[in-house]
């Protein structure tokens, strides 16, 4: 028996009165516990060398293949439950394991070892005047909570990606994942124990309450971010409520810009992938806007495409002269994240109106202007104010990996700290350090 | 007239009656003004190309050593208002022009021209399996909120950082300091409409209703970050109330820990500067750590010197053992910044022990290590989680100019974006760039 579920044994008796005051107390002296943990397991992670955070993941990896029968059972579990509660069908798909899901969460944590550690390099150490040689090493930034909903997989990832950052973690998996999580857990931290790590490295929430939730989000005396993974319900009341700094974005209305100066080739193929390639990520195209000399041109070829996939398309005045099918735009469908084939069509005089449309109704994720005009693209490129901003490439190349990061914990819209896909330096913060030979200050 | 007057004029009419509800009101949506022509500011610095803002911050300078006269007519009535009101000479120091004084900002703000432009540099970019090529480009933040206290030369070099890093600003300083501060905005206006430059890039908010403090430090649709600058009440005050994102320290409360492999005549100098340098900046050593196995050499010599300089020792019972002359430190003594001729003084077992110290009573500001024990001086690096970490040398040269930064906005001891003294660097964030030629994803 592990210590988290000890934990889980002596706190979370009156776990199952939700709405009871003594029960929420319960679950705030529970969180702050596992709080003051994570902080105590972050001080060892800090100093923890690569090959024990590597050890540590590969046995996690094993743990979990070694335990795929007991995963099966409790994921089993979950999903009765959700069938009982009525559960959409999309509902159930992500909260399902399976043996090749299994399979991906451990392949994922080996992946994870394999990447490059960033924690304790040293970067741009140059001597100065006085003599003391000033760099900056890269640090772990202490207990990273992470808020996910049904994807019991996001447990085996988040612990991962935080612990060969260097980070303790909090993870708090949706209510209807629980028995799903808890079994992840005691393979985590069996890996953890197997490679001398303390098992507070990784904790996994062990109530469905959502009071433990409120808890994470305000302890930051025990947290020093959070990462909020799910959809954009989650996200707006955790801003609303969190006195923690948020690794997160809310939007993703992207735009890809068909300039005068376009490759109408190459934009029929960047707007077709940008929009159909999948329609429910962040980062697809949401909003078309195409320059008025070209758009004669164009709009009847994409509109073809989007057609025959099954595409609405809604258009400003201009837009339905040219595409008699298309829907009549409103104001609120430039600010729409549809996430679905649906696709809002605007004509724009050329570069300028389109920077300024994207910077009035874009949510800063990810924007792409397709022009073959090099002065066009740089304008673009340093005035569109996103996450993201691309020349003649798919907003879909928006992630993690394809950026080359190795891996992702989300993407952030936000300008502090890190923006656009987060991987494991996202993670980490560097702070100076100065090595002198008995230097002082004259 | 500049427009910045005629604001003033135009929506400051009730501003002297603060108690008054209407008033709050109106300083509010003065506030509000200011925020948004800020931010229409803010997108024509982005896109403003190095000479131009070198040529601005330049006509600056020759501006405000054109007013001269008026800069300290101004300020003698903000002092003839200070002395009124029976504030101390230190205060009244602080808040003084003179001709020095005057050309300081002058030639601050040409330091700051000829600092290399961090606006557009792209780096990283590399070129990904698929084809496309990632990098980051750095961008402005946006809009800096400055708050500060008696000092109006603040108002200059705060300007001027803002502007070289490509952001608008609006800028609070004390109300002590209204009149000059008004009139090295104007200095200011003038020095940004030489070159084309929007006269709102600056703006200084012209009223002393402390309101005005209140709706700066929550208008987040309008200010990206906060830097407070002045004393410890400003600060803790503003972490109590702002909902935008500060870039601050509270304490510093550092640390120089005298090693049992130390040399001691580098740790007598490090330990002498560190602390008696200058008694009221954050970088101040504050406690001062000994190895036990080197303490009965080395403090009757450091405290011969504090001695003869008028520190005042606190120490442990151990210290009080070797140097009579010492206070009795109690537990609150660890715990304080004294910015003053005081020094706690701890006798420890070793390394660990002063780590453990550190991590317990420190502020995460600037801690050093005194060894000739590489293995010691690396587990102090890594291990001592804070903004700036030493070996071998001065707490002292914790600061944006010894650390080569070429100008300090302020020092952060948050772990989030900058940490340790900010640079123009810190005004800046990094976006993601792809440069694409055609590609989708697959």
């Amino acid at each position: 028996m592990n210590s988290y579920n000890s934990v889980y044994t002596s706190r979370m008796a009156h776990a199952k009165s939700p709405a009871n005051t003594a029960a929420s107390q319960d679950i705030r002296s529970y969180m702050h516990g596992l709080g003051r943990a994570a902080r105590a397991a972050s001080r060892v992670l800090a100093r923890t060398d690569t090959a024990t955070k590597n050890a540590a993941l590969r046995a996690m990896a094993n743990a979990i293949r070694a335990t795929k029968a007991a995963l099966l059972s409790a994921n089993a579990i979950d999903i009765a439950r959700a069938q009982q509660a009525n559960q959409d069908a999309a509902f159930i798909d992500r909260l399902t394991l399976d043996e090749a899901r299994i399979e991906q969460m451990a392949a994922g944590l080996e992946q994870v070892a394999a990447l490059p550690d960033p924690i304790g390099v040293v970067s741009e150490l140059q001597r100065q005047p006085t003599g003391i040689e000033v760099g900056r090493m890269r640090v772990p930034l202490g207990v990273i909570g992470i808020i996910y909903e049904s994807r019991p997989n996001v447990t085996a990832d988040a612990a991962g990606l935080c612990l060969k950052s260097g980070n303790a973690c909090i993870l708090r998996g949706g209510s209807e994942a629980l028995a799903s999580n808890q079994a992840i857990a005691q393979a985590i931290v069996s890996g953890l124990q197997q490679a001398g790590l303390p098992a507070n490295a990784v904790q996994v929430v062990a109530t469905a309450d959502r009071a433990a939730v409120g808890a994470l989000i305000t302890m930051h005396e025990y947290v020093d971010i959070i990462v909020p993974r799910g959809g954009k319900a989650l996200i707006a009341r955790l801003m609303q409520e969190s006195r923690i700094p948020m690794l997160k974005h809310l939007d993703g209305i992207c735009h890809v810009y068909v300039d005068d100066a376009a490759d109408l080739d190459m934009a029929l193929k960047i707007t077709d992938n940008a929009k159909t390639h999948r329609y429910g990520t962040c980062n697809t195209m949401e909003t078309l806007l195409v320059a008025q000399s070209v758009a004669a041109q164009f709009l009847p070829r994409i509109a073809e495409i989007y057609r025959a996939k099954g595409v609405q398309m809604r258009g400003d005045v201009a837009v339905q002269r040219l595409l008699p099918d298309a829907v009549a735009a409103t104001e609120e469908d430039w600010r729409t994240e549809y996430l679905a084939p649906v696709i809002a069509i605007r004509i724009v005089a050329g570069l300028d109106a389109a920077i300024e449309h994207i910077e009035t109704y874009g949510s800063r994720h990810t924007d792409a202007i397709v022009t073959n005009n090099a002065a066009h693209a740089q304008r673009f490129l340093r005035e569109v104010d996103s996450a993201s901003v691309m020349v003649n490439a798919s907003t879909r190349f928006a992630d993690g990996f394809e950026f080359g990061l190795g891996a992702e914990i989300g993407i952030s819209n936000d300008k502090l700290h890190a923006r656009g896909p987060v991987g494991l330096e996202g993670l980490t913060s560097q702070k100076y350090v100065v090595l002198g030979h008995g230097e002082v200050r004259g």
